[in-house]
């Protein structure tokens, strides 16, 4: 009687950067992945992350991750420590393997619900990186080809030792009880807010402030109320509370920006 | 005798959005999707459709669809409706099966030559949907898990009750014999008109007048005219005329916008 | 016994146009491509080249191709002849397969090192192009069809008579000793020149003057020197020296363009 085949899943990984996809620097990576690990299915979740922004990074990836199978990587390419000492890292969790700079870029996964560390090493073995690394382009030289070995099943303990005390970044998520703070604007100009729905007391009474614009209660959804009018509502990032205008740019019409404060009143 | 393994063709799924690449709500959908059919082949048709533009999507849609094999299931979210009553539908025709709201971004394809639609439900069948559906991204919620079982090979009738008059918008494409319409705007400016090859009369006579400018007859293509000149042509879009600039940017020197009108003379 | 079966790799297809990704001309490309090779990988090398520019089209595949397995094929469209009598070419070299319009887009991959061009053929073969093909599209009518064609192992041959003289472009990059241009500029403001780190004597004395500004020596990597200041450094497309500003965009800062000059004393 034969053993019968065991079929892995197909390697997925998910490519996350601040590139753009003007000059081919996603394409180079996309070689190299696919040189090493032919048959993997290859994604991107951002290439338009603000230029070394590691915070934008990190939001995108924490909204984005658990939409994937569970034996996911992710390869977070936001960094502008390359070349100097900052770390190179592998993260091994119960809901995918991150790869990437160790400088904040996966705080928010490595905080969410219900995500543990496994295991993390520092990418020191130069036999899973390209022969010749670059100064400036690890997301090619490094990651990539860590990402692909990963892809193809080389456990993670081979390319290097255990890291520890690993990079997160406050993201001032933790705010007096009266404000809460802009931390992500999306394509459509709709604000992410540090407050999540399970904060807000009464749905029915909070109100939240920017300069003479009052917005009361929450909105389930966009059509609640008219076209070009202000809502606040439970948005689909993990249940934070979005400020949005309905077929509208709510960032440009209240000038705000990531990091700004907004004042809230549970009521 | 052994019987001969039956090859369907791979699944393909095409993503229309207006999400633009930043945030990584498109690499939700495609972890959603990758989740429950991995061996799909997944592309894009576009993700920056201007925000909220219904008919930009459908024009999208209508010029890329008839190029992919005929299983091919075609997702489209441009979705300003999202969470009002607006129905979530799946369409099945002789070439393609279309995922998306029911706001008319599917319209020019329901009349599309030779489109015939075959089976369209509604889609209420929450077995098919994620398990907790937001209210504001159904993309990823609704619209990618029905795009993925439909991959797998789930028959449309499990996701729901017969569809019947499905929206379709008025595209304002017939007007006067002496006018046409700006129905499209591409990326290098070039202006796609309502009218096509078929409806004029006479390729040497036709003029077009936009102010004081005036395009007379048909070229071939860019070459025909000098780099900077203006000119007419069968454009590659379902046979509509369109007005270029060659080698420069058409829309930005005419000042023309989507919906304008031009006037046409048959000579 | 039986014959162990050969399993060639999976075909890679890359495409690099200047089309955007606001239209579906790229989606229409992957249908094409997909109908007649549903195993292909495809992935993009850049859609993001400016409008009809050759010359940038032509340093982002040199920067990236050599990254890809070498039976990749390589369809670039920037392709403001089409429809002239410009030629379409398909190239075989040692180094992958190269197909697209013989305007001189492939030159730099035609002198880069290691690459041995092995057979080059005009795409006259209409079996293997769309049954009506456009005055204005190529991309979709010509060229995607024909890279797929290849993928499923048409040979060359097949596509049309031998090709010789194929275009290759000045790219200014011999200037005189003191001078260096700017080749290419990429998504973060950084100066890609003409010079490679082998044409710098010393890396400690060369400085390199824009207007008032002098950068002196060159640097290992950005984080050299100080967020916002000036450095130089041999960069990660294939050696050539690069100015930027860390943490910021230089091209903006200097006010340079691509095909400006840089002054370099060598000390």
């Amino acid at each position: 009687m034969s053993t019968p085949l065991r079929r892995d899943p197909a390697p997925i990984i998910t490519l996350t950067t601040d590139f753009g996809q003007k000059d081919g620097y996603v394409g180079a990576m996309e070689g190299v992945i696919l040189s090493i690990c032919p048959t993997v299915t290859l994604t991107t979740i951002s290439h338009h992350v603000p230029p070394q922004d590691i915070r934008a990074a990190a939001f995108v990836l924490y909204q984005a991750f658990s939409y994937y199978p569970a034996h996911t990587i992710h390869c977070a390419v936001v960094d502008p420590g390359v070349g100097s000492n900052r770390r190179a890292v592998a993260i091994r969790t119960s809901h995918g393997i991150f790869v990437g700079p160790d400088n904040g870029v996966f705080s928010l996964i490595l905080t969410a619900e219900p995500v543990n560390v496994l295991e993390a090493v520092t990418l020191t073995n130069t036999d899973y990186q390209l022969p010749r690394v670059s100064a400036t382009f690890h997301g090619r030289d490094i990651f990539a080809p860590t990402a692909a070995h990963l892809a193809t099943g080389v456990p993670l303990s081979q390319f290097g030792p255990r890291a520890i005390n690993l990079v997160r970044l406050d993201f001032g998520i933790r705010t007096p009880k009266d404000e809460c703070r802009v931390i992500h604007i999306d394509h459509f100009g709709n604000l992410i807010l540090s407050l999540t729905r399970y904060d807000v007391v009464d749905p029915e009474q909070v109100t939240f402030t920017v300069g003479q614009r009052v917005i009361t209660s929450l909105s389930a959804t966009f059509a609640d109320v008219e076209e070009g009018q202000f809502l606040a509502y439970t948005g689909s990032s993990r249940d934070h509370i979005e400020i949005a205008i309905r077929n509208g740019n709510a960032a440009q019409a209240l000038g705000l920006k990531v990091g700004d404060l907004i004042r809230v009143n549970m009521g």
